[in-house]
């Protein structure tokens, strides 16, 4: 099959590969573990292997291979800055990847390449002034305008996840207080979880239950299960996350008028009703004319996301 | 003179016209007063005869004529949907305007203009990725992304006043809840003085003396007075002020990574220190990255700022 492109969806324990045609559909994958211990080189190389053997068993003929993966990458150089899951630190991995396979590769942050998946192929299609925010563990994003990825001069843009929503509210693992993140990220929602067990006990039994019986077990899945069924304790925390998720939506509404906002990750997939509410929320409490074109929606790529997402870095950028 | 462009400025009781030439200097201008009850074909009549006064004075021969003014404008067709300060509603001013001059005539929103001056021949001067923001008694912004001015589908990006930094703070003038305008804009620091004023008489005394001794004569402008001369109420106040607005840049900055942060505004133009002040708190508490490649400056073209700016836009889009 010609066309299309590699996908290279970079976690922090696992990778998967996809081969992805040209209307963003991911034809084949695979899905391998890997050691951070063993060190850039060795995943590099394991990496290129897997790659090889995809293309090989589907016959392919990539335009190149697309990489997402959390940290702060230079998307030009494919040089990676700083990779926390990886712990890797200034490793030419595009040049490195690039000359293993003898393909064109293109680097970026895992995000930004999901964001892209979504709006090139997913709920943000034909859009020009987009912003995607996912809400897993932590909160990040992409903002599109005028038909552009926003990058910004040191290749950070979509940082959604650490706009302020609360001054003075909880502390944030980035330093700062009252980011969005540190609200509705699924982190924190698990240690408001977490609090409340230890104070409230009795208040929290359910959410304790769901987490098999420690408190200090509780993470924001918990709370979900909690909540879907119900308990009040968790209905009240997800009531708050709502709240955090609507004054975020807001800023970003009355901040840059898009057309889309679609709204993705784990803790948003965990509740189905979440977007209605945060959707009333924002069309009750945002400028009139900001909504007035305004769609707000799921993300749809869901697990292949990154790879979908990494390839059309690819196919863009090649 | 040939090239530039004649930028007006219309405020609520006031037109300010000017001749701008292409490198963004304010060759000649004038300025008249505007009654809002003879409606608006008697001011556009009035403003396109003060137009042709300047003309002929100078012997310009402008490219067009940009205008800026508060409300919701189409910068495509120049069509007033809506104009709070004058009270037009529907009203083809662009057009009309342009049938009187024999030129071509672009209009947008005030802030927007001021904004695209501030970038192409003030504070902001060659910078692709920037945020301006202008504290009046209201706040409002212009985002620059990738070298272009963000519109968005509904032309109402840049509404920074009302991007949300305190969730259940206090409400807004657009309805919302802890907006940024609703705790750093002039009208809610007048606001905050006055109820000051009402519950703690004495400790606002200073405050209620630089209002001329009414406490519902308080303005942001006496609280600012109050301040500079280091009144410690009026200086706890303006602490907050600066909280805010620290948070409010902080979301711009983490969102969209610009390389430039302009401040304007009355609010920040009565005090010395204000910006420093901000800045300080931003680089301490905004994301590494994306403070890396970032300058905080104030706003340059002040009185002018209008003018030019409304000039700026007939430029780019004449």
């Amino acid at each position: 099959m010609k066309d299309g492109a590699i996908g290279v969806d970079i976690g922090g324990t696992k990778v998967a590969v996809g081969f992805v045609n040209p209307n963003g559909e991911v034809v084949s994958k695979r899905q391998f573990s890997t050691d951070v211990a063993k060190g850039p080189e060795a995943i590099t190389h394991q990496i290129a292997d897997e790659v090889k053997q995809l293309i090989r068993e589907g016959n392919y003929q990539p335009k190149g291979v697309g990489v997402g993966m959390a940290g702060q990458i230079d998307p030009h150089t494919g040089l990676v800055h700083f990779a926390p899951n990886l712990n890797w630190v200034e490793f030419p991995f595009g040049q490195k990847l690039s000359k293993e396979l003898d393909l064109p590769v293109k680097v970026t942050n895992d995000v930004r390449a999901a964001a892209l998946g979504e709006w090139r192929f997913g709920s943000g299609k034909g859009h020009k002034d987009l912003v995607c925010l996912f809400v897993g563990t932590g909160i990040g994003g992409g903002v599109v305008v005028d038909g552009k990825m926003v990058e910004g001069p040191t290749n950070c843009a979509g940082e959604l996840g650490h706009i302020v929503i609360e001054l003075k509210g909880p502390q944030c693992h980035c330093g700062n207080y009252g980011c969005l993140e540190a609200l509705a990220g699924g982190w924190a929602i698990g240690r408001i979880g977490q609090e409340l067990a230890k104070n409230y006990r009795q208040e929290a039994s359910k959410i304790i239950e769901c987490a098999g019986g420690n408190p200090a077990d509780i993470t924001a899945k918990h709370i979900s299960m909690a909540a879907n069924e119900g308990d009040p304790a968790a209905v009240r925390i997800f009531d708050d996350v709502v709240e955090a998720l609507i004054a975020g939506v807001i800023s970003v509404v009355n901040g840059l008028n898009p057309s889309c906002v679609i709204l993705g990750g784990g803790v948003i997939e965990a509740h189905k009703d979440l977007i209605h509410r945060i959707e009333v929320g924002v069309r009750a409490r945002a400028l009139k004319t900001a909504t007035k074109a305004l769609s707000i929606v799921g993300a749809s790529l869901k697990n292949d996301a990154g790879i979908v997402g990494a390839a059309s870095f690819m196919l863009e950028r090649g």
